[in-house]
């Protein structure tokens, strides 16, 4: 019999990592598909568990890191069409880890102060401190395609921010901050049957606005733009990453495996002691 | 036989509710205890899910009054001696609730910068926006009790804060916010056996700090000063709750149950919607 060489699994990074600088076709890209992971919602569910305990440990590395004088952070950003989980992904794959370590922010459509800086000012000031896990629930994406979109600022104006983008996380990267970058890709159907589900539950009118549906008759210009933002911003430094996000158990899980993949890349251990143990215990058992 | 009259069992914010201006002997009140809930820790565990529910439902009711005009908010105050467990309230008791609905801030020994301000600069900048839960792990109340214990300031400073401290607070609430101050109850042989676990546990290192014993010997200083200002601040607008925490588990059921028992007294509901249902829902179907 031949001997059998087993190839080690890609890892989920690697799954769903665009390549840098390739064209994104998202129509043609199956947005129900769940790379990574088979046997459906019911096997990732252990799966899930486990990767959550994992998350939980490195968030926490992380945080003793930046308490101890380390430097390193990570930045989730998330961006995606409406309804694509945005909101659901902070809620359920934070929610996995200490609070105390993540600062989230939502960028909404910028303030009249926000329109008087350049579009990095109001992104930057939010970036995560050391130790932390920073999200940021859309971001200076939308400054190139919402605002292309919407036409709120001319192609002048947004055409060189790809560019300015890219030297930008660039040297964000350099100065010690992992990158991880995020779109949630869902079908025009699916979001359809969230927006429908938001208007037949009572609870969730709040979230509804009559724009969703101007937005959502857009989709196409949403997508063109996106596919632009993904090619021209998806470098070898700061790639982007394609999550399908119609099934929300596989969204989860594969935005944990993620944050997973890329702590586990910074080889953190646990700060040593800076005192002598020893000498401390027997100082506080003779104290009092 | 006599009529039965059944008295309704007193909330936990009136078992933990430190009458206003009272002195309190806090070596006299009982660390392990666990008022309102009998059955030691195995009954909590069913409890405390049930809590957990209606905190993540309470919570997003006012984080969606927040997002539709409501200018409602709350601030958890923790205070306690070291290890009496404020960062793992956070973490266990926070982390039940969705964390784009709350804003936690530890409080270290000031900066130099914040030092050029009076004392309540970087706790008002921190106070959380409209629909938020914010939480002050540390506060305000190191300035009358920490600054006063380790002698960083004067007397004269110190002493006039108490009434600076009652008027701030009453302002905010007339403004809006819901304040609920705790103080988690430790024993001194209760925080000796914590911080011993810390030295023994290679990856807790990085929470120890030599002067954490020094602290510790300064117990009774300590006590006194938090006695102070629980008196003196605890005010009819803004009292302050003790919960005995040698009991982890106890601990977090309490808090979560006076942050639910808060919530629920604000009587939010969910925002109506601001458009016509049925002729969104008739658009979105004829859209695309």
């Amino acid at each position: 019999m031949a001997k059998h060489t087993k190839t080690p699994a890609p890892s989920v990074s690697e799954l769903l990592r665009l390549p840098p600088g390739e064209r994104v076709d998202l129509a043609a890209t199956d947005t129900r598909a769940t790379p990574g992971i088979s046997g459906g919602k019911g096997a990732a569910g252990a799966a899930q568990q486990e990767l959550a305990e994992r998350l939980a440990e490195l968030q926490e590395r992380l945080y003793a890191s930046g308490r101890t004088g380390g430097e390193r952070r990570l930045l989730l950003v998330l961006q995606g069409m409406d309804t694509s989980g945005k909101g659901g992904t902070v809620r359920h794959v934070l929610g996995q880890v200490d609070p105390q370590g993540v600062s989230i922010t939502a960028f909404a459509r910028p303030t009249e102060e926000e329109l008087h800086h350049d579009f990095l000012w109001r992104v930057e000031r939010r970036l995560p401190p050391a130790g932390a896990i920073g999200v940021f629930d859309r971001s200076h994406y939308e400054d190139v395609v919402a605002a292309r979109v919407r036409g709120s600022v001319p192609q002048s104006t947004w055409g060189p921010r790809f560019d300015i983008i890219n030297r930008w996380e660039e040297q964000l990267v350099e100065r010690g901050l992992t990158l991880l970058k995020v779109f949630l890709h869902i079908s025009p159907e699916e979001s359809r049957r969230r927006l429908l589900a938001r208007l037949d539950t009572p609870e969730k009118h709040w979230k509804f606005s009559p724009d969703d549906i101007d937005d959502w008759g857009r989709w196409d210009a949403y997508t063109e733009a996106y596919e632009d933002a993904l090619r021209r911003c998806g470098t070898r430094t700061a790639p982007w990453f394609v999550v399908p996000a119609d099934r929300k158990w596989y969204r989860n899980w594969a935005v944990t495996a993620l944050l997973v993949e890329h702590l586990d890349g910074l080889g953190l251990g646990w700060p040593p002691a800076t005192f002598d143990v020893a000498a401390e215990r027997a100082r506080l058992l003779a104290a009092g």
